[in-house]
């Protein structure tokens, strides 16, 4: 199996697909990534890809146009190199919130990448926690979306008696989402609402749901300026929240976003490491925990790479498996 | 503008279309539907469309199969007969739910049929109130989503006393779409939750947010068997609520839908007739009020054919308009 | 060779797809096939596809509309779940007969239907006497038609005396199907003919070729309502046929075709199971004797799963091969 | 309406785009088709097509490659320069008797040239008397199969007492054209019919149907090498014809055709201006006479560029119009 | 023609598009352009583009991949908005240089470039100088090159006595950029030539023509970190030429390109305004002249949106028109 | 490997096939290729493709319409006989010259006969020495274009001594290739260049660069006609080169080219069996010397049929491998 694959790291994940080679005993693809003075790049890859099974891990995080091009830049080279079949895994998926046309001109730029991935040639792509599990709907081609979830799960029902917790989502469309973990838990929901009590009149925050003297675990897919999780958390609290912690897969961390989170009502943020934290950060903000996601990464290459069903890890690392 | 376009009905929504046809002081297309003994449908237009804009309109509602093929034929007719431009007008869009791949191996149905429909040739698609708004994502051509809520908003606004009033989201994932219509009126919202206390212990329901001696709105897109509607209308019944409406845009009412309805707590049904509500249904269910959506057909119609602006109408007909 | 494939019946072909299971040793796949109380249908594999080649075996037939959307539905589920081929086999293909533009604004939904199963994901087809040999052109990927003429010709050889017979096309379209078994038989045809004698005076029917005293085999591809069929056959018992016989690969019986064909001068009527025809129905019908196309569908799936030759096969069960 | 078309002739049919551009009141577009000593083409408009509706004519007759290429360019060239619509006209459509897999490992290059032009840029093709009406649905852009068969018939009607005449068709292939043709003269039909009595016996022809003392009209859409056509004149006279007339639509007269046509029992041999015929093989055989498609071509163009239904131009130049 | 065209600027070009409107006497379409702090941006029209013929603007210039993704953005949402037709002009067209596979393994970024635009969904696109002009045939859509020479050679021949003139090419590859200006000014040319005299020996730079005592035209179509340029013209110098001017379509000056050429030999360098140089750079390099491309823009936007034929454009600002 | 691939010749390069199967110690595939009177070629394979590597070796050389449509006809039935995968190898493409859009109206005929073979159903595509390297990007598939240069290179490497030569570019746009043999042998370049005085003063030819008392090897890619190629030959006499060679990848020698080689001061001219040259045309011109691209083909299919990197090979038979 080893010798009919080849996975590449462009500029994201280094680190992670370290350990994702580690778990697979292989070392990463020999790859070359350049970028020229005026911002375009090139990618040559340093070994040969004909008749392998080629996995390329890159998130389109912040810079997104130039992480998304570079892997575009590549999925083109491996493509007329003759591989067998390119799997890109974006542990995280940048312009996802761009996934609905909500005014009459606006761009479904979410579906736009995914038009450009297929136009320049990929043949699968896994990603994890998707801004809304529909985008899958945006391929025509076999897609994947783990979850992080499982793995928030599993780490606060070891710290946590389930009777103390209240999952909250910090808006509307989070719901489902809180709602997974909740399962996981066993505990109830609650709900950030903003609302306008009557026309021309402010939107003013509440909080569905019973959230006094409980500890208020609140989870989200992304955390990029964290202005509204923060205001959330400091309502949690005015609302007698015991204690808070933020769950979130992908931490862009616009901005002063570090400096909003250490300084709020949170007590600890879980995040993975989809985007690459920089150590240095932790200057910035000492409230962060890394769960990381390469051995979900690790078991999906290994079951593709064999041709083994990937059911079991979904049944793992997802939240839609084995519900309803 | 009138000599330019062409309405063709296929066997869905013939008063609707009427209704639209007097709107716009046109007749509706002549159009021949004849179905075989053998199931296969034939559709032929009996007047010229060559050089035309063409609109069909056609709900993929109950028989969902039969009615999406009638307008997959008529579709490729209609190109063939070298219309100059297609545009399918689904007041109901069929097989919304299957807008994502929930566990290994399920399909995307909802993509697939845009690609039916795409493979087919149209050129644009209007729909009312898609399951999940990203679904227009699975589209790469022109799209418009209107939506029924501002037609719910403009009749609870003039029938109720908004404080006394919460909207209710029959579950998770309907929670943006009742903050919409709570937005609209100017009330709260409330949730109903389904959990599992513990572990192999069945799901309960609850409801998250204060419906107590409220005047209860339960918004939904779809109602097809009814039964987790009713459910929720006896769980607020049961937590105090005073009075119980549900408004829905899509009555499909399978199966004994309507009988359920009859006996349940709910008071009244706003419903649409983007599904067509035979006269005869209402000797088994008497509380359903039908709105139609027959004036802003009329009008996106009219903006396209006229290449109008239709933001004016996705203002007044769209719950994601101007919102962020 | 077994390991790599998996055959999944949908709802056409059930005992068919037993039989070609049993040639082939190994078990149907494990699949569900819902459908929903609006009609909706879902279809989900219970068994790994990845890096399978799959073979779908459903005929499309009445009703065709819910057979075909089965069909679309699974195959865009086994696409997605990473299949390495998909080859679907309609031993019955339906809407074949609308094969081709005859009046100005008429579909092509032969065509269309291609263009539907290709939009899914299909890369290989497998039928049995199309309708017309050039719908295999309205595909761009590999195509195999199959022929049950080979199978009559041997029925036929066995039990009749060659220069009694003669071979009868019930319409001027299958004359080129009539030569084809007669030259299995070496026997002469006649054709069935539909003319009008003057300008605004009814059709009347006649025989072109010699009938009298002949044992006759009318032989055509589809049997719907059995009308022209029927009345084909009194023409050629008063024009002094001996006996009649009926030769048609897909029994579809709608309506009071099987009475008609009970009440009729046809002696026997030989069809295959590429329709499923079921028990009871001979109560309605007695006539009728059914030839399996088992093992020529078990025959083409070893033969592409092995990667051999077709042609052997082709050779055989194709009324083209070797002929010019 | 003249201002908004061009019409281009390439090398194949001069003399008709000359006749039709006078029948719509313009000059063909200017053009140069340039052939290299190695045989590559160059085509290049000499006046602006820019946002014109251009019309291409150009039968792909022998040498068909060539003639191909030059379309395939031109059509390049025209799409490039920014043409509103591209409408080819192909009076005779080459390679339309390879529209079927006869055998393992045949091409359908019916279909492989619908491609080519397709893949090329065109929007629209016309056709007339295609081999097979399904080539129609090679295509999934708009198609019309004009047919000469209408001309004949009123040649033929004008001409002959319809009492004595029988129309005959050379193959099993052609049966429903020469019931086009039949239906047009109110005459009965024959077929010539070949077969094997027996097994390694060599095929001989026979007639179905009565001919004796008859004038036979043979109908048939292309005469090559005219040895079929020829052979099957030959039995006719055997089999006591009193006269025999040829009509087809496309003489290609390959080889020494036109000699043996004209040392053939033949009396008159009937062929549009499809494919353009040199006056001098006027010496070669003085029994051709030909109609012109100039008017069919100029009608059907008109409709097209004045976007007015082309029904009535099919209803009177199409086979199938207003037929079942 | 007014009300039917909108033209749009992106942030690469503003004044450039400021002056094109002041030509076609119109408003610049109003557009809003966000960039989001993780690097997103969205594009949003502010006016209508229904039934429009829109133009989109914009350079891929340094930050190549944002303005890239700007543009594909952009035209995503136009698409979706119901635009008639969408032209996009890239003044400076990014990632060109990337046009070939030199290695075993690299990409066709300019092709892929292509396929991305057209992926996402432009009609037509317009370019200047493109670095190859075969990469017009990287697009199966209308392509204009339009080019800078014409403006250069104006220039020059107005200011210098062609005998005393030579124009140099600084690379191979270069050589027939500098035979259309040579021609414009009726000059001979040379070529800077690098080569390596015996097999591990370092590459010299030699000068083939003649340039001693000459006035030195070194024309290029792009000047990106200027080292070659300056090396090339540092060599011309030593050659014995009397006076070195440069003329380069587009100016990148990445690095210290502007301080290199201030401190080089050049004594004046012509540039466009494809990319935009900002006013501050004048500080770094007080030798660049700029000619603006706002005329040509002007007359070809004039052209297509009018359905004039633009090859009178481009016989004047195409290099190639009218040659060989 | 040798079970797993299928080599087959069509009517272009027999000899050369022959060559590069005694190289692999496989047989030439069976395949019919049949011309039929009216032109229309089929062809069709005698032995099964199915699961197999397909290599089809064919230039498109003259008559070029002839053998482009004999190969595109060829991958339609081998797409349709279910191949795991075809490459196409043109040691000749023809077309190439036509490569941009250089006038207003003209064909890009280079990208037009790419888009016609990806249609046709190829996989990837071998050339050698492309008219331009920028064609590679045409396709969207894998391509490699090798290069006799080498070939060259060894060839006059071992004949000559490197400080008497000069390569000879015989135009501005062959000057790059002119390197890549300068380079080679470590010799200067020379250009013949046309230019024009003045204006309305006919075109005179010149030579830039140092010619005099040297052997001068004139390269280029293509010979067709030899008008230029003799023209500037005349002209390096007249500058008082000593020796004449050429060296032309491609030989086409259309209408009397091989007499005027015979007639001018070529002294040897160097071709490869890229295109079949006749034995009898040794008559014509006795100075023609042919070297084999035999090797490198079958280095190339060996390396993809194994699956092993072919960027050795390219390192060998590539003008660009491991150039900046």
């Amino acid at each position: 199996m080893k010798d009919s694959i080849v996975i590449f790291s462009l500029t994201s994940n280094i680190e992670l697909v370290k350990e994702v080679c580690e778990y697979l005993k292989v070392e990463p693809g020999k790859i070359d990534i350049k970028q020229f003075a005026d911002g375009e790049c090139i990618v040559e890859a340093r070994e040969s890809v004909r008749g392998k099974r080629v996995f390329i891990i890159q998130s389109t995080s912040k810079p997104v146009n130039q992480k998304l091009m570079e892997l575009l830049v590549c999925v083109d080279s491996i493509k007329r190199a003759s591989a067998k079949e390119i799997t890109v895994i974006t542990p995280y998926f940048g312009y996802a919130r761009q996934d609905r046309k909500a005014r009459a001109r606006q761009p479904i730029t979410a579906r736009l990448v995914a038009d450009l991935l297929i136009a320049a040639g990929i043949d699968r792509i896994i990603t994890i926690d998707l801004h809304s599990q529909q985008i899958q709907g945006f391929f025509n081609i076999p897609t994947d979306d783990l979850s992080a979830i499982p793995l928030f799960g599993h780490y606060f029902r070891n710290n946590f008696n389930k009777d103390e917790v209240v999952v909250v989502s910090p808006d509307h469309g989070g719901t489902t989402r809180a709602r997974y973990l909740a399962e996981a838990l066993h505990t109830p929901i609650a709900i950030i609402d903003k609302r306008r009590p009557r026309a021309n009149v402010v939107e003013v925050n509440d909080v569905i749901g019973n959230v006094k003297d409980k500890i208020c675990i609140v989870v989200d897919d992304i955390c990029d300026t964290a202005g509204s999780l923060v205001a959330g958390c400091e309502l949690l609290k005015e609302k007698g929240a015991r204690e808070i912690y933020a769950a979130v897969t992908h931490g862009i961390f616009s901005n002063d976003a570090l400096e909003k989170i250490q300084n709020s009502p949170i007590k600890q943020m879980i995040i993975t490491n989809s985007i690459d934290f920089k150590e240095e950060n932790n200057f910035r903000c000492d409230k962060i925990k890394i769960l990381s996601v390469g051995k979900m990464i690790y078991k999906i290459i290994e079951s593709i790479a064999s041709e083994k069903p990937v059911s079991k890890i979904f049944d793992i690392y997802s939240v839609t498996a084995n519900k309803d």
